[in-house]
């Protein structure tokens, strides 16, 4: 991926994969105490009588770490990685000690009509070690153009 | 909105508002070391020169606090959120000092056909200090029906 820098490097179907994040109990329950505190991610024995039977991670610590795998991966090269919007699914638990990675795929290339940058609709799924999906995200994000394109 | 408690509760139009959340500074930097580390989130030196010209929270930081107030109103009295996702948009910069809240309107309501639960679709517009939309999110969320409804 080192080759792409510019919206004008990109092309639909285009395919990215991230590294690897573990998750664990402390760290669901940390994030959890202070933006999710339900009982689903704060401790195990109240975890086990909710619809996750189980300790189960806050989506949004999901989200969130899910962006820092994107940052780390840098797709689009050393911009930054600004989004406007997008959509959230969530579609299995994730629970402690799952090992989670990202798979992209570019969907929609928009040039901005003004300015010298386009728009960059993506799809990228959550998977755990097994394989399964757990999340996914559909962002609309803002890279820029080459100079001189 | 003390009476609200099961599906059954709620009509479309219906309106809702949490309490309010101030964002610091360090607050924002923490956030973005462990889930977004990109310049505009983490020092203000260095966001100055970004696009956002100073720093602002990470979008899924605001994503969390939205969460937070979210559970703290307890819309849905005391049954779990449980969303299975959503739109989000990211519409201003959050700045160090904010000041944030929520007002939610529902916008949809389905019974399940075979579960004693309904899915609700909302719209909740975050807004700070100044009146002006920062980010909005609208989760389809499952809330159980009344026993016997």
């Amino acid at each position: 991926m080192a080759m792409i820098e510019w919206f004008d490097d990109l092309a639909i179907g285009m395919q990215f994969r991230t590294g690897e994040a573990r998750i664990t109990a402390p760290e669901i329950k940390r994030f959890a105490a202070e933006f999710d505190p339900q009982s689903m991610h704060l401790d195990e024995v109240s975890a086990a009588k909710t619809f996750f039977k189980g300790l189960a991670a806050s989506g949004w610590h999901t989200a969130a770490i899910a962006m820092r795998l994107l940052v780390e991966s840098r797709p689009f090269g050393d911009h930054p990685i600004i989004g406007i919007g997008g959509g959230v699914s969530w579609m299995a638990p994730v629970r402690p000690g799952d090992v989670l990675y990202l798979e992209g795929e570019i969907e929609s290339l928009t040039p901005s009509k003004t300015k010298p940058q386009g728009t960059v609709g993506m799809k990228w799924t959550m998977y755990n070690q097994h394989g399964q999906a757990v999340y996914a995200f559909t962002p609309m994000t803002i890279v820029p153009r080459r100079p001189g394109a």
